[in-house]
């Protein structure tokens, strides 16, 4: 018989505090309404920043590391500075959650490059790099009913993902035109989500979500032209442990179109089923098996602390 | 005898009170330092916004029609709303200038989409866009003695532009990521402005500014993957008075490398000339008789009050 969906039910839109929402921003824990940055900064006028986004569960930070493994390379891949080291970062986001008092929570931080020194075009000149923080109540994308029914995906032809070529995405970054002209393209064809192609036809990803098929009794996701994503791998480890092959590799969408089962990956809902792809059902156009055993086991073992860094442990 | 250079030269970082800049932020002008936007903005999360840059010239807009028609069809592209029609940009402009009380500016200005509504990721939802703008003083990029040297430019070759098929170029944005590598790219190699190729191979554009060669008795822009450029335009229509022809086609980079001329452009120095190029002279390696006679065109039309619209007259 097959497994039923288990999934919390309580972190909704509707459930939230956001008045506990705070940031972390010059040095200082500011109600998150009151944090403002100058319209001159850098990463405004030409998104020449970066950022992560990591969450905690129960009081704890899933897979803290991962997240500023990954900021950490991608402020040295665009000579950004935060201001401080990995050490410095973990307690900067500890109190900012601490501050907020809410055990789940999305905690979004960034660096810029800073205010724009007048008189000068050269980003090396632009010094005084800015990095803030904010924690906000964790709303889950996804609530039961919604992951039942699963989310219904278009792959949006002729707005290619930013190549990487161009944007390395491997950094991550906030250059999103792409992904908003799609989102606009799909949303207007009555679906709920964009997906996609690199340049070469390959699926590559949907906005803020990794995408993974599974084909030929295994998980597949693209390996090129997309973030590596912390939720995709983490899928990835637990199917390792059930005995379910994965891989990276090129997923092409007429693969994509005859998968048995698909999910999205993000931090905002570990996963997302996706039960229509082009207006067709992908598989039994239900949440499949092999996505709902993923989705129980990611939240019994972060239950059970699995990769859990507790935020009174960092001081 | 070739005509020289005369240009102003009293536009220096040096001379430029910065005091003086403001800024229009929701509904209010505000000393510029005072301007801050929520970190939770979406221009600055995912590069959701558009801009421009019109400046004033001895107390009046320089073709601020064609700046507007730019920005305007940038925001319905997006679908962006401003809050405005065209005259209450024109009089928020204004405004914001006479509140400067600097004749010479430079006039930033922008949409974004707003501050993030909590628990959706539908762009569509995120209604209360935001507009803002700056005045600052205007600095001439290129003194008399850089515009005599000229600027060295690198053609990048690894970092295509971001394609047009994921970005317009069309609606100006912020995503700048693949002119920042570059530009690190070309620094790092001595030089002082990266050049960028369209996917295609062809020449497409400088962080900020449009590229125009002279060769074969006419000048040339590249026509596509380009943001179509104000002041590109202008030189082309001057040139036209000039009787020296001028046209956007395809520009291949062996072509620019034996152009007898090359000149950037951009509303901060109208053109700039470019002398060598990958390590060689361009021409003689000074700036040329036709990039000269644009330039001093250019002033002489401008302080005869050409497409010029004085601040005063906007109420």
């Amino acid at each position: 018989m097959a497994e039923a969906l288990n999934i919390p039910t309580h972190l909704t839109v509707e459930n939230a505090d956001f008045s506990r929402a705070m940031a972390w921003l010059d040095g200082a824990v500011v109600p998150l309404e009151e944090a403002r940055i100058p319209v001159r900064d850098l990463g405004l006028m030409y998104a020449d920043m970066t950022y992560d986004v990591v969450h905690t569960w129960k009081g704890g930070f899933f897979r803290l590391e991962d997240h500023l493994d990954r900021f950490l390379a991608s402020c040295e891949g665009l000579r950004l500075d935060p201001g401080t080291d990995r050490d410095g970062l973990r307690r900067r986001l500890a109190a900012l959650v601490r501050a907020s008092g809410l055990p789940d929570t999305l905690v979004y931080f960034a660096c810029t490059r800073g205010t724009a020194v007048p008189g000068t075009r050269d980003p090396a000149r632009h010094r005084a790099h800015r990095f803030f923080a904010t924690v906000t109540p964790l709303v889950l994308r996804g609530q039961p009913e919604e992951m039942r029914r699963g989310l219904h995906a278009m792959i949006v032809r002729g707005i290619p993902r930013i190549a990487a070529a161009s944007v390395n995405p491997h950094w991550k970054n906030t250059h999103w035109g792409d992904f908003h002209r799609a989102t606009f393209v799909a949303r207007d064809s009555g679906e709920d989500v964009a997906l996609l192609l690199a340049t070469d036809g390959a699926v590559a990803e949907a906005p803020g979500f990794n995408i993974v098929a599974y084909l030929d009794g295994g998980l597949v996701a693209p390996d090129a032209n997309v973030l590596p994503g912390v939720s995709c791998r983490t899928m990835f480890e637990i199917a390792g442990d059930l005995g379910i092959p994965a891989r990276y590799g090129r997923l092409m969408p007429e693969e994509l179109a005859r998968a048995e089962e698909a999910f999205l990956t993000a931090t905002s809902c570990g996963l997302f089923p996706v039960t229509r792809l082009d207006g067709r059902p992908v598989g039994k156009g239900v949440p499949g098996p092999v996505t709902t055993r993923l989705l129980n086991a990611y939240y019994e073992r972060k239950n059970a602390g699995w990769r859990i860094t507790p935020v009174e442990t960092i001081r």
